[in-house]
This record gives C-alpha cells, sequence and structure tokens, in this order.
C-alpha cells in the first residue's frame, strides 16, 4: 500500500500576508478611510457565519517585521471557497493599500504515520475536530512551511518506511510535551505550493515556539530531514482593534 | 543511438502567469472596463476558432494563492504562433492591468523511454491524440516545472539507460494508477526554459494532485532524481464567468 | 533533559533597516520636512524615556552601502511592544520617506553551553545585565545573521553535545580576545526569522568586526558549521545629529 | 604552459534583453510613435553599416515568454564599440518604453581544446570565420549561460588536461551531428559576466535546440559538469517587420 | 598566533554601482540637467581635492550591461568619511536619476600569507604604496566578489597553514605573470560585506581580466575553494567626459 493513502486531509487552508502602504492609505480622506475599513469588515462579517456554522475558519494576525503587517489565514471545506475569499478581498478599497508579500495554499494534514485505528478516521469526531479545526484565539503565531531533505545521504524519500515512522514518533513526543502551552495546525501543500507542507503555531507565550522548534532541530528528523522556509511571527489581531490598528 | 532521437514533439506550449492590478483596473470607468473585457474576449473568440479546427488547445484557470491570479496555457503548432498570441494579449487595454508573474515555454512530449511500437508514431491516432491534444475542461489545475538532478551520486544522467527505464517504468506506474481521475500533460523544456520539464495536471478533485505527487515522491525517480519548481495550483476559470471575475 | 531548556531569553529585538527615498523626501517643503523629522523625534523621545526607565533599549546607525540607511534595533519585554513600535514608526509621516530593506525578529539569548551556576540565573545580577542590556553608544555597529550547518559530515544538530560544547568554548576564548573592543549581543531567533541567530557588535575601531569575524573563521565551529547571511556596517546616528543628517 | 593561453578570441558580444512597457508606449500619440520608432531605425541603419563593412555583426529576435520581448545581440571589436551602442540604445525614446530584464557581456571565443594548428590562428581565414562571424538569419535564436561545475568529486577544473581535452571532443562530436541544422556560437564570459560562457544557438528549426542540449546533456561533460543559467528562446525579428511587432 | 592578526589593512572602500533612469532625467530641462551635472561635478572637485592631498583614492568607469551604467569606487581612511560621500552623493539632484544597483564595503588588504618582513610594514614605503594606493587611469575594470569554500571536503578555513600558504603562494605566482598587464587590488569584507574579499582589477587592455581568471580557475585554490559573485566590467569615465556621458 502506498503512502500517501494513509493521509487525513481536511479543510484547505490559505496563508495570505500583506503590508500596509501607509503612504497611499493616508491620502485618502478620513471619511474614505472609514468606509474602505466598513467594507472590509464586512468580509470579517460574512467569515464569522461561517465560523459560527463550522463550515470553516480564520484568523488574524499582525506580523512583526518587514515581511508582512498582516496575516489572514482561512481555512474552508473547498479550493473554490478560498478563490474566492481571496478575489473578494483583492477587490475590496482596503486591499489597494494592502501589498501581497506571502501566500500559502495548503490542506489540514493529519499525518500518515498515526497508528491505525478502527473504523473510517473521517467519522471519529476526535479526527474530525483535528481536520476540520476552529482555530484558536492565542495572543501569538508563528508560521513555517517546510520540506524533507533529499539531498545525498541524507534523504527522507529514500528512508525505510519504519526508519521514518520512529523518527516521526520521537518527534511527535516533544511536540506533546508542548501540550497545553502550543497549538499547532500541520497543513500539507505536495502539489499545491512550494514546500511539502506549512506549520502553523499557536501560543499565549511567543518564547514557546522558540523553545519548540529549538528543542525539535536536535532531533534527527529535523536534524538531518528538516529544510525550512521563512518563519513568520506575529500578534493577534482581534476584529474589534482592527479599526485602531488601520487609524492614521 | 541517442536518447533525445527516441523523443517524440507534439504541439508547442506557453503557460503565461498574471496577477490583476485591481486597483489600477478601478480607475477606469465602467464602460471602459466593459470595452477592455469585449476586446479581450475577441482574443478568447480566436483560440476557440483554432481549438474547434484542431488546430491548438488552450486552458484558463484562476490561481490560488499570490503566485498569480490567471494563468492561460496555449498549444500550437509552431512557436511562432505562440509569440504571435502573446504579443496580441501583450497590446490588448486588459493586459495593462494584468502583471506578469511567470511563463513557461516548452513543447507536449512522450517520453523515449516508451516501448518502441511498429510503424511511424506519428501516424498512430492515439500517439496523435497525446502530442496535440484538446486540453480537458477540468475544474482543477496543477502545474510544475522540473528537472531531473545531477549532483554528485545522484546523477539522473550518469544513469545506464536501462536503470532510468525501469525507474521511469515504476514511475508511470503510479500514473496509471491515477487514470480517470488525473489527466497529465508533459511537456519538454530543453533548450527553452529553466526547467527540463513543466507538468500539468487536470483533475475535478484538487486532492488528487497531492495523492499523485506524494505517492510518487517515494518513488526512486522523484526521490533521489526530482527537482522541483515552484508549484501552482487553481480552478477553472470558464469565458462565461471570465466577465463576472472581472466585475468591480 | 532537552538542548533548550538550558537557554536563558532577555529582551525581545527588533533590528528594522530602510532606505531614504531622497528624491521624495525633497518634494517636501522645508517646513514639511521639519515638522516630519520633529514628529520622528517625538519617537526617540519616547524610547529615550523607556530606556531611562530600564524597560528597553534602543540603537540608531547609519548603514553603509546601498543596503539601507538607516538601522533602529529595539530591545522590548514584550513581542507586543516592538510590534507597537513598528507601526508607530510606519505611521509617521517620515517614514513614508523611507523604504524598509530588511528587518530582524529576535530575543537576547545567553548560550545553553553556558556553565550551570547555582540559583535561579535569572535573578544573577551579571546574568540581568546580559539579558537585559544597555546597548552601547559605540561609534560602528556590525549586524549579520547566521545558522548553524545541517548539510552531509557538516551537521551541527547531529553532533554529540559534549562536542558542540568544546567547539562552543573555543569558539567564546576568541570572542573573550575582544573584551574592551568588541560588546556582542546575540539574538536567538529559532521560530522568530530566518536565521537561527542575529549578532549585533559594537566597537569604537571598525576594524576589529572583521579581525574578530576573520578569526573566528577558522575556528571549527565557524569554518565547518558557520552559515551566514547578510552583514550590515555603519555609524552611529546620534539623535542630535539626527536632523543634519535629513537637511535636504 | 597555462590553458588560457591557448584560447582564441573574437569580437566582443552583448546580449541584451528588454520587455516592452507597452501600457506607457500606448500613452504617445501615434506620431510620437512613429517617431521613436524611426529613430530606433536610425541606430539599426548605423550597425548595418558597421555590418556591411565587416566590423561586427547583429541580431534582433523577440523571445517568447515573460523574460524579455527582445534580444539584440552586437559583435563588435572592442568593448568600448558595445558600451557606447548600449548608451546609445539607453538615449533613445523608444528605450523609455522597453525594460532591461537582462543582459550578458562576452567574447566570442574558440576553444582551448582545439587541436593545435600550424600558423598563426588568427591569420587563418577559417578560424576568422568563426571569431568574427557574421550572424546568420536563422528564423530562431536560443541563449544560455553556463559554468563548468566546481562542487565536490565533479569538479571541472581539478580534472587532468587529457581528461577534460577527451570530454570535450566527445561533446563536439555530439554537436558536430547538428551541422547545418544549428548554428552555435560560444562567447567566453570568465571576468566579464556572471557564468564562464554564453552560447547562442540559430536554427530554422526550433526543435533542434531542444534535441541538440538533451543529446548533449548525457554526455559527461554535461552531465557531470554543466551548469546552466536561464534559458532564452525566440523568434527572428526582421528590420522591416519591427515597425509592425511595434504597431499598437 | 592567530591568522587574523598577520593582515594588513589600508583604506577602506566602497564600490557603488548605479543606473542612469534616462526617462526621467530626460524630463528635466536641458538647463536644470546642466544643473545637476555642475553640482555633481563638485562633488568630483572634492575627490579629486583630496587624492592630490594623498587622502584617498578614486575612480569612476561606465559599467557594460544592464547590472550599472556608472561604478563609483572610493578609497579613504575612515568608514565614516566613506558614509559621508555616499550620503552626499544621494543628496545630488543627479543622483535622482541614478537608481543603486549594488555596492560593496570592504577595506584594502594585504595577505596574511605574505612572507614576514623586518620592521613595522605599516612604515615601509612599499606596503603603503599598496594599502593606500592611488587608483590608476586604466581604460578598463573589472570587479568581483569572492568567498573561500566552506563546503564538505572542501573547505578552505579547515585546511592547515601551510597548505594554505602553498597555494596561495602558488596563486600569486599567475598573478605576478600579469605585472605591467594587470593592476589588482584587494580589498577584504569579512564583517563589512557579504562576502569575504572584493576584487579590482585595471587593465588597458580588457582580455587581460579573461585570461587572468581562467588561468587561475585552474588553481588549486580557485578551482577547489573559490567562490564567486557577480562580475562588473566597464571602461573608464573620465571626468571631462562625464558631462558629454550625461548629455540627452
Amino acid at each position: 500500500m502506498s503512502e500517501a493513502a494513509k493521509t487525513l486531509d481536511g479543510w484547505y487552508c490559505l496563508h495570505d500576508f500583506r503590508s500596509m502602504d501607509w503612504h497611499a492609505f493616508k491620502q485618502l480622506s478620513s471619511d474614505e478611510r472609514q468606509v474602505a475599513i466598513a467594507e472590509f469588515q464586512q468580509v470579517f462579517s460574512k467569515w464569522n457565519h461561517v465560523a459560527d456554522s463550522g463550515e470553516g475558519s480564520h484568523a488574524i494576525y499582525n506580523i512583526l517585521g518587514q515581511k508582512a503587517d498582516i496575516m489572514f489565514m482561512v481555512l474552508r471545506p473547498t479550493m473554490d471557497e478560498l478563490l474566492h475569499i481571496e478575489t473578494e478581498i483583492n477587490k475590496t478599497t482596503l486591499s489597494q493599500f494592502m501589498i501581497p508579500t506571502y501566500s500559502y495554499v495548503s490542506v489540514v494534514e493529519l499525518s500518515n504515520y498515526l497508528s491505525a485505528e478502527d473504523g473510517d478516521p473521517y467519522q471519529n469526531p476526535h479526527v474530525r475536530s483535528r481536520l476540520y479545526p476552529a482555530l484558536p484565539k492565542a495572543q501569538y503565531v508563528c508560521f513555517y512551511p517546510m520540506d524533507k531533505k533529499r539531498e545525498g545521504e541524507d534523504n527522507w524519500y529514500m528512508l525505510p518506511s519504519g526508519a521514518r515512522k520512529d523518527m516521526m514518533y520521537s518527534h511527535s513526543k516533544i511536540g506533546r510535551g508542548y501540550a497545553g502551552k502550543v497549538k499547532q495546525i500541520i497543513t500539507g501543500s505536495v502539489g499545491f505550493d512550494d514546500y511539502e507542507w506549512g506549520v502553523t503555531l499557536f501560543s499565549e507565550d511567543v518564547l514557546q515556539f522558540k523553545k519548540l522548534i529549538y528543542e525539535m532541530r536536535f532531533d534527527e528528523v529535523s536534524a538531518r530531514y528538516g529544510v525550512f522556509g521563512s518563519f513568520f511571527v506575529g500578534t493577534i489581531l482581534k476584529e474589534d482593534a482592527f479599526a485602531k490598528y488601520l487609524y492614521v
């Protein structure tokens, strides 16, 4: 049986990073800015309706540093809905002042190294809560994409299945040591974007991201086989703080 | 006999990715936008005439994420026609609001690892339907360019022909497991663009892209020898939805 | 016990690099420029209040070459404060003439290769002065981000702890040879930014940066395991010289 | 005797790639566009005079895909003349609507792996015709820069001279198999640009580029030692078609 | 004794590359352009005064190809002076039409592989003439930054000192073979910029750059250990030709 068949896939996921063009935004009159913000809040209202009905979830964060100012993370049952959402954002007035800086397309994924369970996992309530998660309202977020290395002797995909399973088990044990401190959403992006996975971490203590990832880096699966893209870290941008954030 | 001589080559192929400059497009009056859209639809009409007469094929997709908003994929018997098409697009009013983000130049290619068949393959109707394909109107598309690796011990081009043939056979067997689920168009780009091949996948179920590519990644030909460029994924943009997509 | 647990973490740190858009700045009237400068100096006043009360520190340098014109380095107890500061800068009039060119997010870190000491290190005054440092007003600064290599035989994270400790000890001995000549602030950025550490050096003699880093490059920990990002070097921009620097 | 001494060097070569800014060009009045085109055609006239007198050569091609719209390839006896030509182009009105996208600086080079011949090769008419070539008016062009690899066991420059000579001989044999189908101009760029050589191919059949390069890729000198930059492919832009190409 | 201590360091060096924005420059009136050029020539006058008094040196070259149009290379006793010069350039009217494309920060360096000599080398007139050189007015210039490799078995910094010394001696012998043909200025940039060294070559015969660098590439120190950045090549822009160069 092939490796791929064991993966469980949930909601599709779009991470969308943008930077404010404050200069251009200031050229608007105060009234025009208010209208633009109100129009964008209508988009949030729709997202909230979807989240309330359990048909998706989303998170909005400010990103620290120049990589981006704002990250939208949106989960939906279909990629078509994500495309619709992206287009809807792009057509707003406010998005004219939000320069796209990075995006990531993926799908919530549960590892194919999970031990087998009886029955249809897609009917298992615990599995469902992980495949179709309500994103937490944590104070901090961390996002990064990653690959498994395929270079010379360090080729994850040439390892026997048992060796991979053992390493992933040891890896997940470190993650479990952070239970209650860091909430982790793994999304798969093979065929969808430039890395193989996206990792989104949520915590009330930003230092836990550093501790977790640093500890994992000594684990063979990261040390030998982890290839990491850019890291984005930020703080929650609550909807009721959105207008204040954009006040100039 | 050299390796190259066994390759069959069909229609030339241009993948052209663009992002909408919604801000600038909104500066037009509603009438100007309508005129621009109608002018562009004239281009589509020409393409449809060509497709109807079996002299080429094309596909138009929205791309998810910030890499692009729209992908045009066009197949033609000569590269001159593709250049003419690209120039024609560039001279439209609408293209002034479509920022080029990526392109790929290639030619439909059937592998030189095919078993030999009797007769002139270019007269074989089955082969012809693959060299000069009518692109499907599938809901989802996935495109990525790729190379075969030439690094240290992992050098595809230094392998004996038999080893390459065996690996490609095993590889194609995985592909055949997705028959009916994923339609695959391989285009060769040695000498034409920065990678050696382009892969365009079509499916009614976007998750099949991930399953197929992930499964292949454990296959030696991908695991040891595959080098992948950027991945683009999107949903079909039907011509009758084009004006609606551009409505602002 | 895991590696990560031994790290001591202090103030969060933002390095923010910007280039002046002199052309646009000159379009302002002399009065408008004065107002913009005065507004920005208000930001500095706030930073000085924080520094005076021991709740943070900052440094402002001109950078040589085209990578940037100005570097702001700001230390604060929380990442939220850094985000607030970045947003405050971005909303000033002057920042409309300062093009972002690079940034780095990290946290002051004392190595987990330190010998253990008795008691809670966070209560140790010497340790505290290093975790929550007052940045020196040295004439020159040097900043660069770095990783430890994970390639083939040169994989820092696969080394036994003792070997790493020995190499770091030898490494730090070189650093100590520059005591009094170069002040070094190490900030950790695993999970926060694209490299694992940021290194900020201060000196009254810019040549000491070259001597120190060149000498270290022959040390095994750098020679085999160091991966370096971009280097930024510059001279202090004192607050009372800020208006003069911006005079056009 | 050193390797370098055996190289024969001919005319200096500038490849200059540009993309049309159609949007801006359309802002001109029809008359202004005609004037701009006529001014540029004057540059072509000068080039033709030089070519007619055997003091240089040039070729003008449309490039397919978004890497460029137009490639100018110009050969001259001195680098000073190329600089003069580049400056002259840049000062034209039309060049204001041609965004530079890539360039390559090199000199026509005959390999130092040539068998020695009697007499001064620079007086040999056959050698001279290759060092100071009249560029063909072929329908298609292909350009790419390349290096010889210097990585681990695959280090071209550490091989004994004999091994290099043997491999280059086998390599050139493949090239000779395309005599009459592909015309090849090799230009050396060590010390002049970022790769070590530029390769410019001309053919009446664009597919021959792919066949030639693909076949060579299995040759050890390419398979193990070839490092390739971007590939550009296009069709001839004849001078009498220039105005039509620019008609909007 | 450490390696670093044996290096001799002279004047600080800024290479500053810019491209003309001819389109914008043409928007000025002829008078405005004259004023802008005259203002810039005032900067040159100051540089000439400094050069005349032996307190620094500079060179101004046109660069061939699209990487830059102009290179300023300036040597001064302190980095502060270079920063002042860069700021002064940036504040001129003409610099508004000169887009920065690359820069390099370094310091004139004499190798630590020099044989020891008696006495204080900084008092040795021959050494001084190399540490504080008057840049030649040669017709051609070539600039490139470079590193010594640290990859697997090819790690310069892990070699014993004697092996490095032997290789550098053989390397310098090739350089000496070009005495009278190529003048070479080596500048160190460890801690100052992204590569470890900058190499600036001057010659009356541009082909000598290619011959020298190509010959060196077969030398083990380059073949195994050389890592090269971008190459820039160009012709001298004499001050009395500056206004003519900018005439449009």
